[in-house]
């Protein structure tokens, strides 16, 4: 196990900040709060399913900062306009000033919904990531991008915006459910596959005791996650290109996720599973990859109990002119090709610009036979 | 009168963007676009008052564009959480992708509406300003600051957003009624006041015909206001300290909209300038400014027929711990000294850190006695 105070820095110009992680940050972000907070206004903004387990352990620890709480119901609808606009009021009641600083305490719903919050609060406030699911610790709460849904679709509406420190507590996993543990392990192996074919080898070894609560594992699947994706945003913030590497399976696991309607039926991880195979398979019959690379992916995630095909979520409902559409794939004139990230191997993904739609096409129908 | 096609640049790092302004700028609008538009769609967003007189002109010019176009109702009240929704939705619902560009077409109230919008859709898409008031030609469609208002106040949730363009018709003042033109003149002299001795001589001389209709006189205003809030903009574009010097006169003026409700009965232009007074008066009362300038500042004032004091709006309502409150200057601990915008003479503004709060107290009990 590492010590409870490893730190790793996310490099973004002028706006660097650090990453600590460990056990028993929460009991300690007193120390750490004091190299931030001098005096202004803390309001935590805090996952109602963390009220049972951590909250009391974070606010006991944060005793003597000026401190407000405002609670948020679990679930991606708190990621709405509607709630939004309920939580900026209840902050503004509380009278800010552009030194608050917000807190956002919970997963990826959390983070988004309060980074968004802070982006446009007095048009822009500091805010402090502390991750409690895997999801968000890997992913979610590095790299600022925040957003809200709308009934166009998720995360269509937002902000890039970085928060001023991310403080992950290793033992809020603890409380979490396999399942979620499952759906944030997804994002972990996404990193190796994308650029990193050393640490997607690690993830086949220690997969399954990462997943079965072992820290030592899961702090370094942490800090590993947080590199690679640091060095990613670093050098491309605002995804103008190299950024998108980040959304590997992420096109496929989009689709499906609007299919089955957002929630608990399919989680993000989940979907996202779902659609790295379907990219690295869609890479070997275009060429690209080799079968072996794709039936070791498999394999690993069948290891793990990760899911591998949508046969477990589709309906008779679904069809390929549906999946296209929510890929936002079906706007293009005829004759043009698409863009996916797609794999040339393991921990060798990038940016294809010259996708035929028939082949996308082909695709889905096998999937949707399967 | 100038040529049509002046134009002047905004220095802001990497975001440098272009202000043309002159007569007859909406008809040419298509050799301007030509240069900042290729293929993508556009969203124009028009304040419902232009329909009459001044949207086909623009739409006329924008022909052969892929143009689609939103009406917002006029006035304050479509700066709302409420109105922003519906824009997300109208915009999102005619399908836009990061290279759609908005198009505000209307005063500060569409400026900032749509430039809010701009920023947070996708995470930001490209918008030009197209500003049709005297007050959003001189002041807020420049710089980027955009927002929206909420129960709390005004402003409070928004950010900091550049245009990629901004286009000023002096002819779209053509049908702007006088009152509008003064409330906008107000902000014209306040850019004298904060840094510029002779542009307020230029004022005296020529603010009476500038008002009246004189087309070069309105675009040497507005040439002059955009050079100097340009300046002051890229020097610090969130606002950390310099740029708050724009808001001379705003700290009173925003109580006394308050106290009056936001609305037709004090315009945003009048508050500033009895605010500004207000400001003058607080500075010579404090000793740092001549009695002759406050004297000079309020003849201006009164000879082109701008109000000076609050005694047209103040009712028996008003109280001066009401005025502090909205202020936001009653959070203070006892002992601690106020910041205001104030001024050591004519041209001579600066940010002044240890105001009394009681000298704030006096000045104000005293301008509710007058």
């Amino acid at each position: 196990m590492k010590n409870s105070y490893e730190n790793h820095e996310v490099f973004l110009g002028e706006k660097n900040y650090k990453i600590f992680f460990g056990q028993n940050i929460l009991e300690n972000c007193n120390s750490v709060f004091k190299n931030y907070v001098f005096g202004e206004k803390i309001i935590v903004v805090y996952d109602s399913s963390l009220e049972k387990n951590h909250l009391s352990r974070l606010m006991t620890s944060l005793d003597g900062f000026n401190t407000n709480l405002i609670k948020v119901k679990s679930g991606e609808k708190s990621k709405s306009f509607y709630s939004l606009n309920i939580l900026l009021n209840q902050i503004l009641s509380l009278g800010v000033t552009r030194n608050t600083i917000l807190v956002a305490f919970g997963g990826g719903v959390i983070g988004d919904l309060v980074g968004f919050a802070a982006s446009i609060l007095l048009r822009g406030v500091k805010y402090i990531q502390i991750p409690s699911t895997l999801l968000a610790q890997v992913d979610s709460s590095v790299g600022g991008k925040t957003a809200i849904d709308t009934p166009q679709g998720k995360n269509l509406v937002g902000a890039f915006y970085q928060p001023r420190l991310v403080l992950a507590d290793l033992t809020t996993l603890d409380t979490l459910p396999l399942r979620q543990i499952l759906a944030g392990y997804a994002e972990v192996i996404k990193y190796g596959l994308i650029n990193n074919p050393d640490f997607f080898e690690w993830c086949e070894t220690n997969g399954s005791d990462l997943i079965n609560g072992d820290l030592g594992l899961r702090a370094h699947a942490v800090e590993k996650s947080c590199f690679i994706k640091a060095q990613v945003v670093a050098r491309d913030e605002r995804e103008a290109g190299l950024r998108a590497l980040l959304n590997l399976g992420h096109t496929f696991g989009h689709a499906f996720e609007v299919e089955v309607g957002f929630g608990k039926k399919l989680l993000h991880g989940e979907a996202v599973a779902m659609g790295t195979i379907a990219a690295f398979e869609f890479s070997q019959r275009l060429g690209l990859c080799s079968g072996q690379d794709v039936v070791r992916i498999r394999e690993h995630f069948r290891a793990v109990g990760l899911p591998i095909d949508i046969s477990s979520v589709v309906t008779k409902k679904w069809t390929t002119d549906k999946l296209i559409h929510h890929m936002g794939k079906d706007k293009k004139t005829e004759g043009d090709n698409l863009t996916f990230i797609l794999a040339r191997g393991i921990g060798q993904a990038y940016i294809e610009t010259d996708v035929p739609a028939e082949a996308l096409r082909v695709l889905l129908s096998d999937l949707l036979l399967t």
